[in-house]
């Protein structure tokens, strides 16, 4: 082959927007010297906020399973049975069966998770079924795996709920696997056990599995409480995906699981066990230390800290609406009721030379130093996503100048 | 589609035979009351052996970076800059120019370094040139990322150097890259300065770009110092490989990079460098505390380390050449110069009852509890692959067992 073969001649990029991509754009088009005053909405990493912090145990066991010296070593690419055993135990807590050991993989963070979910089903014509708006790493992943995308839209006006008619009519024997983001990202919602139930009826009509990212599992704090979509596994068989990230608020230790939560053993055929073992094996996985430290970290982290943080989400959130209702050109359709993101519509009628979400946010960057992520990242033009799992002062800080702005660009005529 | 479609009916998994899976079996093989004893030469973690121990300076700059608090959100997908520069100054040591940050990307190991490597050159009707013996991960990336595998020769009685006219005459115009080990696994070898020159100059010749592994970076001990095969990355652009797994020690700490050492530039094209950030946005990555300690890991190990290091593998590759002349019917045709491996050749004939490679392996692990890998695993059937990263006195008690198991099974008639 020419080198133009590495060069771009013949490798093209998947042309998706990531959710990095356009936040990295927006932070760079900022002034270098307002960038102190930078506040991000952007993304759903909370890490760096005091009212947000790691469990001092997490920290404590990972220290201690790295001082032990006995981790240093690889662990098996699936990952260390202790710490499948006390995944599968924790995700067993929501299910009416138990997952064993063996339903559990451990992956580099629910991104890796995803990857693996949709390279197991990549073959030649298939194609996913993805929510709009969504999280845009199934689309790459759909782009580098070679599988169709088809999107159904969540319907802001029920609470986002999935559009199964849309679903029945979208699908045909080609159809690998239907993703569901519960709770939701980036719409913020918490479906219901009947809601749930009715997609894994629709996912057994047109003859699919479900893909369920839960790494926002156990994050409601609204109406509905936290239902694992595995619940209904025995209906269609699941694939949770999940992590420690955004529950234990350590996105950057990378602990991830893809787990199939399946009683009726769909994936536990000799073949498909092998095929995902032998993917796992060229994967490179996540460091033997942190897998080690895991059981301890579910058990001994205790109650109170995920009360702390759900009470610290709720009252942001809650924060966000108060303030956004103040704003005339910004809508929300639907209150948060679990995960850390809202999705948003602007009324640009209601403001003078903005042309779009993208325009908005650009200027909305330049002028205030605030980021917040286009709608149109996520497959919704004219809306933005905006994270609430920053701390309350900085919170209110951001939307107040997100006021200002609009203020100031409200069109003359109303 | 139907459940088949995951079950098993349509997704075969690839009929590669991993090294991970052939020595649990291994492992499985022995009876309960005797895997107490049982001594591995099967994988190269030396990490649970004391005279193997990682720096203490690379243990406390990751305890540090964690407790620090600064580290447990996100990294950039690609790596965290401070990471990416400490990796580009560390290798550039052994280059005539200078990498950038912007030619480094961190991996989850070596491991995911090489699937990002062919995943990226993946394409319809692409061939990769693989040498025989060599590392099976590769054939299992080439295996699930669509590309065809065409082996090389590396020569034993040369030094297991590579037939390059082997490599000539396999190549064609869908020739996406041809993949070099050195210091060698499974072989033990280092290759000198001007064979690398040749292999570039080959590389050349067939309008290939070079893939180089050098997870065994620095390791060698023998006749030819290692040169990096990025010294010749303005003949032939090298994709570079490598990780902090074997010279610090690590395996389990998953810290890989997938370099392009390439001063002239094929790799800086826009379409390119995009199409790698973006299949980065998929992967996972590394655990960002473990990134954020690598610059004072790489700065403050100390050059005795590296010495100790070298010091026990070239004493445990002399035990064991040593002990294996003791053995008729295994001859080592190279000592080892190099890695941590050496592959040994079976003179069946000298041998009753004994089949194959396979054969040897699963009688001796049964037999005398210790492990070592079929050549079969790393293409040369009637070989043994031998590591010798083991504790010397008990790469001693293994050989001796491997001696006596030879002598039970020896052919009555010379």
């Amino acid at each position: 082959m020419d080198h133009d073969a590495v060069s771009g001649g013949e490798m093209q990029a998947p042309t998706n927007i990531t959710i990095k991509g356009i936040l990295s754009l927006l932070m760079q088009s900022i002034d270098e010297k307002h960038k102190r005053n930078v506040i991000s909405l952007g993304m759903g990493d909370p890490s760096s906020y005091s009212c947000f912090h790691a469990p001092s145990v997490a920290q404590e066991a990972v220290t201690d399973a790295l001082k032990s010296d006995k981790f240093n070593g690889y662990s098996p690419t699936v990952g260390l049975p202790q710490t499948r055993r006390a995944i599968a135990q924790y995700l067993s807590r929501d299910l009416p069966y138990q997952l064993s050991s063996d339903d559990v993989f451990i992956t580099s963070g629910c991104t890796q998770a995803i990857d693996v979910a949709l390279a197991m089903l990549a073959r030649p014509g298939a194609n996913i079924m993805l929510p709009k708006p969504g999280f845009p790493i199934y689309e790459l992943c759909a782009a580098f795996r070679g599988i169709e995308v088809r999107h159904f839209d969540l319907l802001p006006e029920k609470g986002w709920e999935v559009d199964l008619d849309a679903i029945e009519s979208l699908a045909d024997h080609n159809t690998v696997a239907l993703v569901i983001i519960n709770p939701g990202n980036p719409c913020g919602n918490v479906y219901s056990y009947q809601h749930l139930k009715r997609i894994a009826e629709t996912a057994v009509k047109i003859k699919t599995l479900i893909i369920a990212d839960e790494v926002y599992g156990h994050l409601a704090f609204g109406r509905n409480p936290f239902v694992a979509m595995g619940v209904f596994g025995s209906k269609a068989p699941v694939i949770t995906l999940g992590s420690l990230s955004k529950r234990w608020i350590v996105p950057g230790w990378r602990l991830g699981w893809f787990v199939t939560s399946d009683p009726s053993g769909v994936f536990r055929q000799p073949k498909t066990v092998e095929r995902i073992k032998k993917y796992f094996d060229i994967l490179g996985g996540t460091a033997t230390f942190i897998q080690a430290a895991v059981p301890r970290i579910i058990e001994q982290t205790e109650e109170v800290f995920f009360r702390n943080t759900i009470k610290t989400l709720k009252h942001s959130s809650d924060i966000c609406c108060e303030r956004i209702k103040e704003i005339s050109c910004i809508i929300c359709p639907h209150k948060p009721e679990g995960s850390m993101a809202v999705m948003l519509k602007l009324n640009l009628s209601l403001l003078d030379g903005i042309s779009d979400d993208i325009d908005f946010c650009f200027k909305l960057a330049k002028e205030e130093s605030v980021i917040v992520l286009p709608g149109t990242a996520v497959g919704l033009k004219d809306w933005i996503r905006l994270t609430f799992a920053v701390d309350p002062a900085l919170l209110e800080e951001a939307l107040g100048r997100v006021k200002s702005f609009c203020q100031r660009h409200a069109s003359r005529v109303v």
